[in-house]
């Protein structure tokens, strides 16, 4: 079955799927992109999805290219094309095509190419054993609310990672405090027991799963507080965990060196993956 | 005449110059590029402009898509082809096409893509009357000495700049500091008659025609130092001015809505300037 893209309007077989090369997202980073899971065939949080979508777009002043009712149709025929029942949708919005200047250019039509990915389940060892992350100066811009596609240093960092042998690369401020992951954010249940996650200012991405997560606290029976932690706080931390629409909740037990509580996943991660997958599941 | 672009091995015409969607440089800013200015048909500065693409390059571990004399040939053919003789070649390089996952791909064979441009003499009325920029936070990343495409926080200042009615935007850092323009080198003559420029490190790029303003200094009769200066210094200068690629060294009258100077441009501006149009015409 060949796979398709949409491009500007067309679905088009994914091998032949093409932009301009003055596109803005290429030659600007000048647009923003959503990754939106899809299990079972449907699209979990879409709306919250296309919320951020749009929240990103207004921050950038890039129009939408289409109706939201309009790129649900598209997302949609895309995964019938498609054939994907668990996986992703990747959505990518650039400012559009104009000759190379940095000031907005004008008249630009806004750029849209969604596609497909199908995925398997997360490896059940990641699951029982957990995973490691490091810690590294969080380099970035000063707009990480912002989905955009300026995702060069995340790059840098995930390569860090995986060179380094771990699954992540917590990002870490000037203070010590711990921003989040390049592509996932991060959570800790204290020595004491409290469940923490960094508030979503400009310093994060505010994840759809993050969001949902929070909402499911009070299932955990734990007390939440949305603040800042530091690198010397999660080591010595019960439990550690991130998020991310393709990793749902995946525990965290190692820290660099440092092993986390017992250097197994912990009771309240192994609570809110439940519910998490409950939730996607209903 | 018909215009070409060099994409991935093949000159072809402009309008269907196309790269894939999941060229890295789309959908990660994982890409760099370099604008050598063309003047009377040469190339200005051609080895530091390609020396400085291979510093950005090595720095993100991108390999080279050709050598450097293939490259040379590349942009000489496309120079002849377009008939360019006043104007800019603009060479990008990105890690290649990959389905999309933020780690380095294996094997993925890194892109190129070059494009030219005429353009005209700055206008006169910038050069003898200057103009105007404003001050605006430094929201980038860390890592500004490598020349990526990771361009939005630019495209906003310089939008903000555009809006204001301003040339060019002065980035700020956290102590009040100027780093530099969105697309420009910032330059001052302190009211004691120094000319500074912020050293060179990873806060700013190291422009080429910062470099050969910097060898033209002797000529200046002036008392150089590299060094960061603050808006407040700035503010209080005898004379302001920029330097870049397309704008060569161009007074600036105006910073926010104060008078730089006698609001002319001043002596040692106008003795670089044409120190560097002789450069550039030798």
């Amino acid at each position: 079955m060949p796979r398709f893209a949409y491009v500007n309007g067309r679905y088009v077989h994914h091998p032949h799927a093409t932009v301009h090369i003055e596109d803005r997202g290429y030659q600007f980073a000048d647009g923003v992109y959503e990754v939106v899971p899809v299990h079972g065939g449907k699209m979990i949080d879409e709306d919250p999805h296309l919320d951020r979508l749009e929240h990103s777009l207004r921050e950038l002043r890039i129009g939408l290219p289409t109706s939201r009712t309009a790129l649900k149709m598209i997302l949609r025929e895309l995964l019938r094309r498609n054939g994907v029942v668990n996986g992703l949708l990747y959505i990518q919005i650039t400012r559009g095509v104009a000759p190379r200047d940095h000031k907005f250019p004008q008249g630009a039509k806004p750029a849209l190419v969604v596609t497909t990915k199908r995925t398997k389940p997360t490896a059940t060892a990641l699951v029982e054993n957990g995973v490691r992350v490091i810690t590294i100066p969080d380099i970035r811009w000063k707009r990480c609310d912002i989905k955009s596609v300026s995702l060069l240093p995340n790059v840098l960092g995930k390569q860090r990672a995986v060179e380094a042998g771990a699954f992540e690369a917590w990002q870490v401020d000037e203070k010590g405090l711990v921003t989040e992951g390049t592509s996932t954010n991060a959570w800790i249940v204290t020595k004491d027991g409290v469940l923490v996650t960094r508030n979503a200012n400009e310093a994060i991405l505010n994840g759809i799963t993050r969001q949902a997560v929070i909402r499911l606290t009070n299932e955990a029976g734990v007390t939440f507080e949305e603040r800042p932690f530091s690198v010397a706080e999660a080591k010595e931390a019960r439990e550690a965990f991130l998020t991310s629409s393709s990793g749902h909740v995946l525990p965290i037990t190692r820290i660099d060196d440092t092993v986390v509580g017992d250097g197994k996943p912990g009771p309240v991660t192994r609570r809110l993956r439940a519910a998490y997958l409950d939730y996607i599941a209903a």
